[in-house]
């Protein structure tokens, strides 16, 4: 029999559930789950997303992956089922505040995990969903820090990068980053649906751009009332700015205000043309120890000179030596960039060593 | 020497102009080409986009992607500098009542591929770049036959679908496309990366679906100005139906009317799912020559069997044979399914025979 300390239990299989499943079983866990919905249970048994069906009594951990609305009851009878006193119970819901306030709990832990697709159930699922993503946990003054770091390490295992966030906090991020998008996706969708059945060829112009803006508006609506009800605060506010932003849009366009146009357009490309890359998986970086003497200067010296030769430092910090006159540098650049950067360092002196990270 | 019927000039190097260079040199012509910054005139050359630099005199064909703006002067330059009086000119403009109008010759046509990428210039050149798009020409009373036959010919050469639309029509259209799907996509990422600025892990936060909303921000702006400029009508016209979208959006966030959203966002995703696919590049269907009994339901038989299978039939036609009792259906379907339509015919006694369109 597996240990204790292997086996999950996953409740509720749609895209985000089943994928979470799928990933813990990759890395070695066995998994049991539910569904409210038999027919989507017995899919994913079908399709191996779960080892059995059911919810294994001995389980250290659970991950609730219902509706929002759903959540704080499904994480409670998890937590009061458990006589293991050892069970530590997270989730994966859209909006943070109103699910952590209702659960408070030292071994419940609040997470979502930024990562999804346009697929359903556990049809779309995908062990690798979250391979370089970022997962938001929102621990509060009541989690106990094994709590945390049980979630956090299971979040790595998975793939992705963890932030903590207060919960307050997450969520009016969100409505900027996901939750407003989605409502622009749907009604530029619907509008350019309603204009293309007056006039037939129009969806046959919608190139790629119009295909990327409106990709995420095929995903499953289903999990959008609870999100939008229990963040409906934060999306108004976003709402809001986006509509002051769109008016001043439609002045520039009607007075033909080049300039502003422009300063407009600059804007949102340098914006999006640095958007922080998904985090890096190892094979796509390389560290670099750089002996350096433990100056003032250094530093500045060798970021310099890297990003002169456009190469993307990810990561740094500096192990100093026990004597202290001397010192490490270690840099964790890109791969592609990384046979750059040693000869760069190594033209000004400095003696580089690169071990792969995978 | 090639023979002038293969010899074409672009005039204008950036992103869309190159692409036609590459891809008509793929398909055998003899490119000349200009822009009007001299660098990127260079690069377009080392890069092989063009056979040449400058404007073949003896070129059949001329292709104006310069700015919107810089259009009719540039074709109307073309159309007299040619003594052959065989010249044939278009462009790839975003807008095109305004430069239609301007330019008023019987060898002009106007066109507009409906293909983009946010890279820029010679470098993100693809000569693959129309292939399965919809190449939209907006011919007028003016438009000699001939003309027309030549241009439709090169955009089908070059992969992609031909449609022909008056060009007011044309505008309207990209305006709900194209144009404020832009301006939106801008906005909600100029939004996103000030909020970004009062916190910083917002921009962490920002998953696929952000990412995909906002690719075409990334693009080049310098286009867009004239854009603006000569669509504003069309613009501003989107620009309110989708402000007035929104406040209905924002009316159903507020009052927590659960029917309406799900109808809404529904509405969407039936929408989206059901956006027409890129034609298909030959390799990824095949076709399926049937013989059938002349009589009434066969059609609706094998349709109905092969829907049941998930094999998706892309077109369709009845072969009747001269003695009229029997004839041959002629389907074209997804490669990926072709194996499973001609085992769910055969089971039913039909005789499919395949065969590959590349």
């Amino acid at each position: 029999m597996t240990s204790t300390a292997d086996r999950a239990v996953v409740v509720g299989l749609g895209l985000i559930g089943s994928s979470v499943a799928l990933g813990l079983r990759k890395a070695g866990w066995h998994v049991t789950g539910t569904d409210a919905a038999p027919e989507r249970a017995e899919r994913a048994r079908q399709l191996g997303v779960v080892d059995v069906l059911g919810r294994d009594p001995s389980a250290r951990l659970a991950v609730v992956a219902t509706p929002v609305a759903a959540v704080p009851e499904a994480a409670r009878a998890l937590l009061e089922a458990d006589e293991s006193g050892a069970l530590v119970v997270t989730d994966v819901g859209s909006v943070k505040a109103g699910i952590v306030k209702a659960v408070d709990h030292p071994r419940f832990v609040g997470g979502h995990p930024m990562a999804g697709s346009e697929q359903e159930g556990p049809d779309g699922a995908d062990p690798d969903l979250f391979v370089g993503s970022t997962w938001v946990l929102t621990p509060t003054a009541a989690t106990a820090e094994t709590s945390f770091s049980v979630v956090a390490g299971v979040a790595r295992d998975l793939g992705a990068d963890v932030v903590a966030l207060a919960p307050d906090r997450h969520d009016e991020l969100v409505a900027v980053v996901s939750h407003v998008p989605h409502l622009t996706a749907a009604t530029l969708m619907a509008l350019a649906a309603d204009a293309s059945e007056e006039q037939g060829a129009l969806l046959r112009l919608a190139a790629g751009g119009f295909r990327d803006m409106t990709r995420i508006a095929a995903g499953d609506p289903t999990i959008w009332p609870d999100i939008f009800r229990d963040n409906a605060s934060a999306v108004l506010g976003v709402l809001d700015a986006l509509r002051d932003r769109l008016d001043e849009a439609r002045r520039i366009v009607a007075e033909g205000d080049r300039q502003a146009l422009v300063s407009l357009l600059e804007r949102a490309r340098h914006a999006r043309r640095n958007l922080p890359a998904r985090a890096p998986r190892p094979e796509e970086v390389v560290e670099l120890r750089v002996p350096v003497p433990d100056r003032p200067g250094v530093l500045a010296e060798v970021t310099t000179l890297l990003g002169e030769q456009g190469v993307n430092v990810r990561d740094l910090e500096i192990a100093h030596s026990v004597e202290g006159d001397r010192g490490v540098l270690v840099l964790v650049v890109d791969a592609t960039t990384a046979a750059v950067a040693r000869a760069t360092l190594a033209a000004r002196g400095y003696r580089p060593a690169a071990r792969s990270l995978e």
